[in-house]
Formats: structure tokens, sequence, C-alpha cells
């Protein structure tokens, strides 16, 4: 994203290239990544716990020992959402003020043991609901960063950490990511364990990460799920022309000046670039699929965190008592015919990668609102997570006030690697008559 | 199962009418379950915690109260694989010993909210696999009582509670039910949170009862599921001529002489009773299913349980290490393609039910094992819980040596009320000329 300055600028995958072959050291990275913190942290707000100690005590172990993998030393952030054996896990609820689970989320573990270093914890709004928490957009101060995983986006896209892990239920990857102007990545619904995270919608629920690039996403989401399919190929490989379906979605008058002419701009970009571009028409039956993914998620919500419903009422914020409110009122067979829907909806979509290798659509309705107590619109995110397929968010543009604007590309479920590797060819076009 | 003598071995629906009518207390009823309890555990060793004073004094609380719900006053041992708030939960393993979770798990806040006293954890085996906990059969000591479930299916066999949470994920529920001689049942897969239980396959575990009766397992798992379908009709109401199928699975060669007689004989009484029966031929493609069952769970096992393996595996049991090698060895695109297959059984199970109301297969290769070092072959419920069936274990014969055995009987997918409804006509069947 920008040229080689201060290690802490630097992306996951030159990072990574780096400490494999000992040209800089874990420390070297951690505490550049630990100066920027130090400067913008009052300002951006993007942590709930930081553990600098701990992580400069592990990139020493790190530097004097064998690599470890693919992470070897690069240090990440964590949702606030995910348990951590040994830092606080408040999961954006002041229930859990000062919750120390005992073990760590499985796929943090993960992490860790291919060399990661967690730094800390990032703000997630409250269960990774609506409710936000007190992270500022590092774009510009007073404005959203977006949510639930708002921390992890802004802690990336300010260049104090490289990677950061997020989670997925409506718009939680992808929102904070295009609000940010970062990478975020989302896989295929069932990529990776929840084990240890805490759960929201297990029909929905999806662990995403965050990078400043495509290369990044896929490096950090290949130890994540333990997917050697994500290990991208070399750039330099020729590649079919790319034949892209620009999707409009059910929820195309939402989208603001902005984001219409993001996508016209990317389109415009891509077409220029060869590919074979073409609309992409929704089956009809997926007109309701923006409202079956907000019944299955109050549905579930009001039933996962059930313990917190009737045990703490007063600890809630008004937002998540709506929407077990709306949870609640759906009955459990009526949840069962949703899920069947949502399988012939997952079955209907599959149709349209027979003639498209990707589609792209809006990320957002615009770029960040101002204001931080509420974390923008998830309405062009809902669809495609209750489809569980693996989207990209690629922020390649600037709304009218400045701040960043993208289009998310999205794939064939489990082609995950397929996605990636257009997505990456795709931002480099985008990006390459980039004025800023 | 019992006539009425000590408050104890009443069934949960009599004490639960009793206790609404405020002819008990609950006081009581727990005096007599801690009476039992203190005279049997040494023997059977059903419990990891015993909470008598915390009990006690949420006894007097709702003695002294309003009804607070269905379960209210009614004492219930939960399964040490669920979180509670105000008990330490160890998932069966070492590597929690000690481990105080800061909310309950969604169920039992539901069970709590309804009036339910949790008396203590029940024991497990670890992370609800293989190796087993310190729980005898009640039966006869010496003997497994089954797991994953032990404690929970030992505990209300000995009338030390009327009620118990279990889990399936291959065969935990209904193994341990037909060991121990009582009914369990495992509602359809989805049917309740399981947010605060313990991951060990998102795409297999379930949320499961013991009772004493099919009744008692209904009452208890409408409040577990929140589904009010489960609420069954009046026992005198005229109902249709069953149509039973008889399904030998394709894992009948594994069934010994005890329980090969209990399903011939179940269904001789059956028919005596006037029922339609027919064979069930199950489609050719789920002969599959069991391997599919066994890969499925070793995959996500692996996954779910990254960190405890990576990072305590001198605390794991060889049987569990076993477990992880195989999930290990299958690739992330092979679960998919698993997976795949597993929703395709679903759908080809479906066309059974056209035919039958039911179907009627073994619960158990037999009767509970001599040793307490294994749990017994899980090998007639794995394809059941890969379907994601509801299943009710029926205990109604005796083995050669005089230990428990029975039938399983499996519904339709999601129509749980209707299997329960022709679970308990079927059970009276079953035992009305029952000699002991």
């Amino acid at each position: 994203m920008s040229p080689p300055g201060r290690l802490n600028e630097l992306d996951a995958t030159s990072l990574a290239r780096l400490l494999q072959r000992r040209e800089i050291s874990a420390e070297q990275v951690l505490r550049a990544c630990l100066d920027r913190i130090e400067a913008r942290e009052p300002t951006v707000q993007a942590w709930t716990h930081l553990a600098p100690d701990l992580a400069l005590a592990q990139a020493r172990v790190l530097d004097r020992g064998a690599i470890r993998g693919l992470l070897h030393g690069l240090p990440i952030g964590v949702k606030d959402l995910f348990d951590t054996a040994d830092m606080p896990t408040g999961y954006g609820s002041p229930i859990y003020s000062g919750h120390q689970p005992m073990a760590d989320a499985a796929v943090v573990a993960r992490c860790r043991a291919a060399g990661a270093i967690v730094l800390g914890k990032t703000v997630t709004t409250e269960f990774a609901t609506f409710h936000p928490g007190k992270t500022h957009n590092p774009r510009r101060a007073g404005h959203t960063p977006g949510g639930s995983s708002s921390g992890s986006a802004a802690a990336v896209a300010d260049c104090m950490v490289p990677l950061a892990f997020g989670t997925q239920t409506a718009a939680s990857v992808i929102r904070p990511a295009a609000f940010c102007g970062v990478v975020g990545f989302k896989p295929s619904y069932g990529s990776s364990s929840r084990a240890g995270v805490k759960n929201l919608s297990e029909s929905l629920d999806t662990i995403g990460v965050f990078g400043r690039s495509v290369a990044d996403a896929a490096l950090f989401a290949e130890v994540v799920t333990g997917d050697a399919r994500l290990s991208l190929p070399d750039e330099t490989a020729a590649s079919p022309v790319l034949r892209i379906g620009l999707c409009r979605t059910f929820e195309w008058e939402y989208a603001d000046a902005d984001s219409v002419a993001a996508l016209e701009q990317g389109t415009r970009r891509l077409a220029g670039a060869g590919v074979m571009l073409a609309d992409c028409e929704l089956p009809a039956m997926l007109s309701s699929a923006l409202q079956l993914q907000i019944d299955i998620m109050a549905f579930e919500a009001a039933a996962n965190l059930a313990a917190e419903r009737l045990n703490h009422p007063t600890l809630l914020s008004a937002a998540l008592i709506t929407l077990f409110d709306a949870g609640i009122r759906i009955s459990p067979a009526q949840h069962q015919a949703n899920l069947v829907a949502a399988a012939r909806a997952r079955i209907a979509i599959d149709a349209c990668f027979d003639e498209h290798d990707v589609l792209i659509a809006p990320s957002t309705i615009g770029v960040a609102p101002a204001g931080i107590d509420r974390s923008g619109d998830p309405v062009f995110c809902r669809m495609w997570t209750l489809l569980g397929l693996p989207c990209v968010h690629l922020p390649f543009a600037t709304g009218a006030n400045g701040l960043p604007v993208g289009l998310q590309v999205i794939g064939r479920f489990d082609r995950d690697a397929a996605l990636l590797a257009a997505a990456r060819w795709m931002h480099g076009q985008l990006q390459s008559d980039q004025k800023r």
C-alpha cells in the first residue's frame, strides 16, 4: 500500500518474508507497531487491552528460536470477541468486564502456533451487534470506523498492526474494512473453527481477517483456516480472462452517490483492463434474503445470548434488547422454515457462478458517516453473509469528502482461493491509476 | 417407572404438578434427592461437583416466591460440558481443572429462569469424546454407564435427580440412556442454542436430555429448546394407527443377542398393540453415513480443540490424540465434500418418513459392557446423529445378565413433537407386560 518506510507500514507479506530470512527481527517490527500505537491510540482508540511487555517477551523468544510458521514474528490484533488465555476478554459488554478466559480461541491458538504475536485485543461492538465501542475512524476522527470489528479495521488501517481478526454475522468485516479503507476478507461460511469466539448466530457467524493487501489477507486466512488451498500462486502467473458479474443487488436504491461512483469507476477500470463484464441478475427468490438474514440473526442472537438476556437485563444496550425482542417474536417453527429457505437460497445463487467467476457489488451505502454512536448500515452485506459466500472488500477510491470507499468482490462457495487470486489482480488494476 | 414412594423416585412430570400446586415443596424434593445422593454417590460417582447448600437456598427462595415456570422447583443435573456461572466446569479434562466460567450456558440459563435448580455438575468423558470419567453403571457397579453423558444418565437412572442434560455428537445421549435404563432424547439437530457448551463438532453436537419417562424428557426439552410444540397433548387423546418402520440399519451385524432379542420383543409387542409395522429399507447412499460421521467429527474435533491440542498436548488422553490425528489427516476440501454428502444424506432419509411415522432401530450393540475404562460402541447412533434426526431411547427389556436394553425410536427432522407423542405411547405398550 505504501513504499517501505517504517516497519509498521510494511504489509504483512513483506514483513513475513523479511522475518523468515532474519533480515529484520520480530522485536523491531513490534517496536515500530508500539511506537505507532503510542502516537495514535489516544485519537483512534482501537484497543481494549494492550500487552506490550508480554508481546516483547514473545518477540525475543521468536527471534532466538526456530521459524515457527507462516506468521513468525508478525504482531496481530484480536477482536475482543475471541477468548485469549493471557488477556481479558470482554465481548464488548460490561457484563464481561475483567473476564479472563482459561484458553485461547481455537484460531488464536493456531496463529500463535504459526508464530504470530497477539499484541492486544481490539474493540468490538456489544457482542458483535450494534452498540458501538470507543473507536474512531483513523481516516477522520469523529467518524465511525464501522462495526462490529471496529478496532481491528482501525488498527490495521492506521498501521498499528499489519493483520487483525474480525467476525461477520451481518456486515462486520466488509463494512469496517470499507469505512477504514483496508482489505477485509470474510471466507466461506464454515471455513474456520469458532470455538472460543462468543456465539451470536451460529448459522451466520464467520471469522474474517483484515490486512492492507489481498495477499496479506490470504496469508492470514491460510493460517486461520488451516487450508493450504489459500496459498496464492505467484502473481506473475498468467491467468485466464476474468468473467466479472456486476451485481447491483436488490438493495441498489440504498447506495449513495459515493458508492455508485466507486462501483462505476471500478467497473470502468476493470473493463479497461480487459475483463469480461456482464450484469448479474440475481434469482428472484433472493429478494427475501435480506429479511431472512435479519430474522435468522435475531432468533439465534436471542437464543445464544439467553444467559445475558435473562441474568443481566440492566447491562444490555437498548439496541440489543430490540434485537432480542425481534428474535423472541420468531417461533422455532418459523426459524426452521427460515433455515430451509436459506439453504435453498444458497443453492440458487450457485448457478450465477456458472456465468461469472466473481461478482462485484457495493460494500456499503457510502463512506463512513459522521459520529461514533452508530456503526453504519449493513444492508449491502446481509445477503452475502446469509449465502455463506466468500467476500473481499477492495479499497481504491474516495468519496466526495475524502473518506475511503470501494467495492466488494464475491466468490463461489468454497472457492476462496480463486476469489482471492481474482481480488488480488483486480485490486492492482483498481489502484493502478489511483489519484490521492 | 415406579409407584410413588420417596419423592426422589417420582418422575419429573408428577413432581412438577405437585410443585405447581404447592402440595410439596422444592426443599422436600431436593432433600430426597440429596439423601439418595449421599447414600449412593460413593458407589455410582455420577457427579464432579455438588452444590447442596446453594441448591437448598434456591429451593427456599422458590418455595417462598411465585411459580417461575414449567420446571419450578425441579432439581437437575448438568453435564460438566456446560458452563455454569456458580460452579466449576471442567469439560472432563485436567486442562480445565478448577475452571470457573463467568456465565451460564444459554440452556442452563433458560432452565433456571423456568424454576429449575442446578444441583451439580455430572461426569462427562474428556471433552465428550472417548476417555471416560469415574462413573459406574448404577444398575451394576463395575460396568460402564456409557458415555459421554455418563454422570447424567447414571444420576437419573439412580433417582438422584429426575432430569439431567446430555449432549450427543456420536452416541452420547442414546448409548448411556440404554446402558443405564432410562429415557434419553436427542432432539433434531439445531433445536437448542449450544452457546456456553464446549464445542466438539459443530455439524453434529446436539443438546439432549435424560428422564425416567418420555413425558419427562418432553417437559425438559420444551424448556431447553423454548419450543412450545413439544408440549405433549393429553395421553388419552385418540391417535391414528402408527406406521412404524423396522430399521435394522447397515450395522445390523454388530447387534448382539440381547439387542436383537430386545428389538424382536419390542416389535412383537408393538405389532400386538395394533401398529402397522414394515421393514424400512434405507437408501443405499446411507451406507457411507457411518464413515461420514466419523470423519466429520474427527475433522471438527481437531479444529475446535486446537487450543488444547497445541497448548496442552501432555494433558490429552491417548484416545483423544488418536481422534485428532485422524482429523488432521482430512483436508479442508475433503471436509467440505463430506458436509455436502451429509446434506444429501439428510435429504435422502426424509423420503423414508413418507411411508413410516417413526423408525425403530437398536440403540446399542447390547447391554453395558463390564469395565469402566471404555464407554461402549457408538455404532448404532452415529448415522442418526449425522442425519440430524430426533431420537428417543426406550428402556423396556433386560439382557441375559439382567442389565437393561431397549430400542431407539427415530423421527422425521423437526417433527420432534410427533416423535415424542409416538414414543410415549410405544413406551407404554412396551412396558405393559414387562416382567422384572
